[in-house]
């Protein structure tokens, strides 16, 4: 059950952080180093893109679940590389869709495209790619370059999933799920799965890690995809919040589970929202705030919320195997904090 | 010597490619796989993006090496797979850079931005990369993939660096040298010592390889370069040729091997050219025509085709060392096929 206004506890990392403080600091540290040449321009543009901050979850899942699976729940170079070159496919397919949504703003604040131009943006996204590239290289281990191989071919294949089903008011929830898998779930799963491989974990470990990263993923762009849809009512109230603008996903006829449920819940409003979508209204101003009303006060999002949790109870579930750690805690505390996003707006 | 007007017999690649051509049709027949999902739009657009064609010079590159390099100058699966991501590479640094350029043509047919817009152009040429990284992780190869890591950071860098010094009239011999190893050299020689590494050779074969693939590639820049200069004397003569605007690179600011000579040889003219370029005069048509006389005139050109051989010449001696073969003799004849270009303007 959702209760607007309540902000959880839970929605604080800092506590999960602090689990691996150390290696946070280093993968920080590694993230603004320009490993291809000393051009200092290249080098100015990365400490920008990442000064602009991000809650660095993925490099957290990394470093814990190395730890995790690790023997006396150690974890090495190997696992900061791969915290790292996790961040930096994230934060390449980041400045990649700026370009591509031709986005003024990032986490408020202005973004390489914008700053600079496209060129740059195209450029340094492709350089961010190349810097994963070599990180990967250098873990030495075949398997998990194949895993990321693929991961970078899901994103794009979920966001071309995406671009083709925009404003396709029959998209069903296996193209949505697919869809979130791509651009999210491949992700989060390849950095826990991996962080286990490079651990020398057996089968069961690995794919049960595997599993966790996917269901958190899909939990993770559920939650995203919820907030697109009831973030104003967080943003006229307190300062910060919701930097992106809200309904930006259903004004791009892009079809994400509240849009889903209040399509299928049947009756007037999923007949007018159906129109709104279909006659490609929801673009405008009115058509948009209509549209987001219609959702709103459907059942749509408290069932967004079910499904989401849902997710999270199965990435707990997933690791259950694990021997007890705080390190297994905190990977259970992440889906916490994910569900909290939902639940404090 | 140049000999404006001469068709060389050796602009026909095909001499070269009858001593691959079944690993070539393999290449070929991979290009346009789809390796990450049966999405059918992509699949399309893959097939629409190799049908378009191109030289195939990089596996040719590769396949003639990892021949050349092999015992009993056999090669196998993995020298297909390095010589269809060699490929892969190429084709998505292309098509982000139509993006990056806004250019609607592309070997005379609609470049992806053009046929469907920057989003898919931009998400294509990440999925290239993507496809790219598959079969890098197949090679399991962890230093083939080290090699391939630094040239795609090689290719932005070299960009990058292209984009800073636009314009910038004291741009020396050494940035020149070192963009044109970025933006292609790098690859060239990726592709010609990888195929040695992967047949398990001695590092004195490997290192001329290296060397061969770094020559050759810094040659093709050039000449490259001087059809940018050149070229227009061919459009205009016969149909075919050139493809792309001559003068493109003076246009934008981008100081090339003539430029830097014209610059150089002193007087006048290039006190003229000099002041075209500050004064960004070379952006308009009246300028640009007038920047491309002057070089035009000046012992520029064919002190750049010196320049160029030099470069031809080391590539040949670089794999002397090798045991005489027929993919041997195919990789020294590859640097006459790529002056031949510079001589048939």
């Amino acid at each position: 059950m959702i209760s607007p206004g309540t902000k959880s506890k839970s929605q604080d990392l800092t506590p999960l952080i602090e689990l691996v403080q150390d290696e946070m600091q280093m993968v920080e540290d590694w993230l603004g180093t320009n490993l291809i040449d000393d051009n200092p321009f290249v080098g100015e543009l990365l400490k920008q893109i990442f000064q602009a901050g991000g809650k660095r979850l993925r490099p957290l899942i990394v470093l814990l679940s190395g730890r995790a699976t690790g023997k006396d729940n150690e974890i090495g170079r190997l696992h900061i590389i791969l915290a790292v070159l996790t961040e930096l496919i994230h934060t390449a397919s980041l400045v990649h869709d700026d370009v591509i949504d031709s986005s003024d703003l990032r986490r408020g604040k202005e973004t390489i495209n914008k700053k600079w131009n496209e060129r740059v943006a195209v450029l340094m996204g492709d350089l961010l790619f190349a810097q994963a590239s070599i990180c990967l290289a250098r873990l030495m281990n075949p398997p998990v370059v194949g895993i990321y191989g693929q991961v970078l071919g899901d994103l794009c294949a979920g966001e071309i999933k995406q671009m083709r089903h925009q404003f396709n008011i029959d998209a069903d929830w296996d193209t949505y799920i697919q869809k979130s898998i791509g651009k999210t779930a491949s992700l989060f799963s390849a950095g826990s799965h991996s962080a286990a491989i490079l651990n020398g974990q057996d089968n069961d470990t690995v794919l049960a890690l595997k599993s966790y990263g996917l269901n958190l993923g899909i939990c993770f762009q559920i939650v995203d995809d919820m907030l697109d849809i009831t973030g104003d009512f967080d943003s006229k109230n307190k300062a910060g919040g919701v930097l992106k603008p809200v309904g930006g996903d259903l004004r791009n006829g892009v079809l994400t589970a509240p849009v889903l449920y209040a399509l299928a819940q049947g009756g007037k409003d999923s007949e007018r929202l159906r129109k709104l979508i279909e006659e490609r209204l929801v673009v405008e101003d009115a058509g948009n705030q209509e549209g987001l009303s219609i959702i709103s006060r459907s059942c749509a999002i408290e069932k967004t919320a079910e499904l989401a949790q849902k997710y999270a109870d199965d990435a707990c579930r997933d690791i259950s195997i694990l021997p007890d750690s705080p390190y297994k805690d905190g990977l259970c505390a992440l889906t916490e904090f994910i569900m909290s996003r939902a639940k404090s707006n």
